[in-house]
């Protein structure tokens, strides 16, 4: 193995510069050339390759997005984009590749190695912290932090004026950001599809709750029973109860990471490197109990990552 | 002069507390009682007053929100409501009152003096800046520096992905926000109605910035084109342009103070106190220039404060 | 079991008020009252106790410090101080203890159940992270983030002038801060008895990165071969090196706590409640791989916590 | 005026980067090409230019530091270091200067000006304040904030234990940042040459603070009665009062900037470039009472700028 690439695809999330420059100082240190694949799977279809070495990587680790830029890349989806993908690897003399992204990215990476033989591993990098195999994604931490600062100021406004407040984080159809996000900042409930089957559950704890005083409700996007746009209108259509809405947003995605996701990505990127040199393909690089693990792309989408039990219960105990 | 009191009104903005400790400490050194009246004009009508001293005004500087509570009150813009206002007051001793908010805030404490007789003075607290007679409001340094903070982490997202964002900040009328915070993170181009007349020349610019890179438009909300969504939907419509919102929302009411809302709302409580020491009355305590000025609260409101010059050329210059 | 008692003792550490409040939150959802002993042991032996409930643990989980305050007492270091204390336990129906704090707090509460009976629970406190029986203390995660945050400020004057840095970190006799922080800035030497033997070593390391660029030497409190200063000065007299120092200091004991922080002081507090009610004792609270463990309180100081060598090899990998 | 060069000296400050980006957008926008000098008067004399374009500043504006590097250049103290120095910038065809730095930078400008007619104008970038003929420098307002910061981290564990602190900030030998950050974070005595001059005093006032409690003096650096390090001992020796000390350092000089300061980088660096079109040399931009104001170079460090009067005056009536 001579020349490896490394991409980042799909949503970006903070520390995956961590992750890169992890990747090209251990490729060094191992005496193996790096490529960058500029913008996902789109890149390494139009063949936007640029060699990374000390200085690239340089003065990055605190910054939030991704100096690889991503995409979703609609032509990767049919067998021709990914025919055209692998010629560009061939055509560049790569050995083999790490794709740090979601599910979508594994999703790719597997019919990749499946249809080409490309040697390839996958590193977890999302905020949404949906994939099996680790016990956190790069990113995640960050984007939690991120929410919460935010809602720590929408409960200063919130207290002054004794409000109802609807609070939406990101999180996709997975639970996390919201469990985590609800516990640390107290909120009064957290409404997401593992916790909240029926509107009028919700509207019993809020009156429960009291409604001269503040009460903060944290809504996880894509539920099925609505984000917090579809539950304050109802709140009101339904009960006559106002309340106000915060979109939390593209925010979470951002920002400097915190030092978790700095150390995550840093070491899953020196170890995604070594699982090449020592034979690994197909398989996601993760970290659990505090040990490297490698489990099969496949299975990082397959099984369904629960949401940790005891953060239900916190969530409502301590309110 | 014996007993003052002092309230929070209308939206609460970062500094407020800072305020609050001035008063009660500057009142205290000149041997005055000070009376805090919980929650703006409603609580000034119910009798909701409590002492204010060291204690209760302790540790309180670095907080967002007030902890005199605020609201929008109904009741006070009837003559009855400030009847009974009037009567809460006389009947806890109180000489005079200090208010602290917005022209809402200061049209009623305005119509208090005029029918009632009662000595006030207001002092600038909102995040919007659109008070004349003062340079800077209380509140409006923090707001701005969390709207920057926010939309640095979405450029994080926006360039990662080489994006179009609506950011769309507060400010209701005025442009102020947008303005300052478009020129500090050299936004490609602020929508505010003393920028925006046309939305074919806000497509125009957006097309010379070239479509494959990222670019960032602010918003202010409340403008006549309309908020980030109706001009996201817009650009989608008319010229199928493809782009992602952000509403940063209530957070950039709340967190802890920057030190020129810290100083600013001290600078001001202190004035406050030794103004109405020295006889006024009806009037607002600003800084202009980095001295203390009295303006005639009327004035705070039909004064239309203007946008300074320089940010509007800055704004198109910098980009 | 009716009435149980919570206090904060040693260093203070982000997360403590998380802590406290779900010990109170968890313990009134079980029918128990709770006080709060004021100040630590210092407090016990003098009877500073107050009662805990809603209003009083509202509104703190977001802020740094403890509520309940802290101390480091000398009396309670002898067998009289430690009577009085336990009188006071008795005196005011105390039936159990929560102790939140580092190995000192742990080492009392051993001696006070091994002299008087007392049941007594520990909760791991404090930003060292150096107690066995979890992965990670209270406090901790805020730190690094903290001083990883003050690091990456440093850096850009560091840059700008291409200096040479000896930045020294809080820990103890413990190289986790220095290790994770020395990760997550990227430094160029991370100087804790792990890892340095010789100052020789040292330099070579900080020649061998070139004199004109920027170098940034992170130095662990207390170590053999001396603080930041020390290093300094025999940096320059040894090799006449010329360079900056910047103590940390006691910052990285305060701020917000990180939501990993909220969290974990959560779970060890209501997982202490119910391991009294449970019948434990004499036991410490931890978290090791996602679950709670229980560990007596004697193996948390008998048993040195190691540094993972992952991140000593991060460290010398990724420079 | 075909060609102009743009530099940063002596200590770094947050905001120069946005400064540097608006002189090379104005200038693109007049006609006039930018030229970098790297490293202030040093890359001068050596000839350490490079061509400034729209892509070297992009993405540069909300960091710290300056992306043109900065030095303190003991040759350019000497005609042959200036002559040096000016036969470069002819060399490589350079019209006007503009030099963004502190009083040392400006006294350079003015002997290259009058030695060799360089046409020159300086910009105040310091985080110090201590310039004559502009309100703030590029650089304060960021440096009060990250100090106040820091602050209100310590005092939540002064807070905690009910400590005497000593902290110690930035400033040369002016009391700016010391007043500024005295009042914000409701420091019980700030400790400045404008303030004390006698140590007996600021005992007296520590003792009426109360032994018991937290106590915060914030200390100016240089003054005359010593540095943190040095009232603390004293006050050990002198009184038998123990205390902590905190040197928040470096740190105050990094971050990224707040809007204040880029903004004002940003119009100040407008401004310079337009000043230099309309034939103006010799002179410092500064902005005053919210307009651009031109003062001749020697002013700047002749008039001795002083704190405000009135951050002096609530320094001591809000304690």
């Amino acid at each position: 193995m001579k020349r490896i690439a490394v991409f980042t695809s799909g949503g970006d999330a903070p520390g995956m510069n961590a992750h890169i420059r992890a990747v090209e100082r251990t490729a060094g240190k191992r005496g193996l050339e790096v490529i960058g694949i500029i913008g996902g799977y789109a890149g390494m279809i139009a063949g936007h390759f640029e060699v990374l070495d000390r200085i690239r990587t340089a003065n990055i680790l605190d910054r939030g997005g991704t100096v690889l830029k991503t995409s979703r890349c609609e032509e990767f989806m049919h067998p021709d984009g990914r025919t055209k993908a692998a010629e560009q690897l061939v055509k560049h003399g790569i050995d083999a590749v790490i794709a740090c992204g979601g599910d979508g990215t594994f999703s790719g990476a597997h019919f990749l190695n499946a249809e080409h033989g490309v040697t390839i591993i996958g590193t977890p990098g999302t905020i949404d912290n949906d994939l099996s195999g680790t016990d956190y994604t790069i990113g995640y931490d960050t984007a939690i932090n991120t929410a919460t600062a935010a809602i720590d100021k929408i409960r200063d406004t919130a207290d002054s004026h004794g409000r109802l407040f609807f609070i939406e984080v990101m999180g996709r159809h997975a639970g996390f950001i919201a469990m985590d996000v609800g516990v640390a900042t107290g909120a009064e409930y957290v409404a997401v599809h593992e916790t909240l089957t029926d509107i009028e559950v919700l509207y019993q704890r809020i009156i429960a709750q009291g409604l001269d005083s503040r009460t903060i409700v944290i809504v996880g996007e894509g539920d099925e029973l609505g984000g917090a746009y579809e539950l304050s209108r109802t709140m009101e259509e339904r009960y006559g109860l106002a309340s106000k809405v915060s979109i939390l947003g593209h925010m979470q995605r951002g920002g400097s990471p915190t030092v978790r996701d700095r150390v995550l990505g840093a070491r899953l990127g020196a170890a995604a490197v070594d699982a090449l040199l020592e034979g690994y393909s197909n398989v996601m690089i993760g970290e659990i109990g505090g040990s490297i693990t490698y489990v099969p792309l496949r299975e990082t989408w397959e099984n369904r990552k629960q949401v940790p039990q005891y953060l239900l219960e916190l969530a409502h105990l301590l309110v």
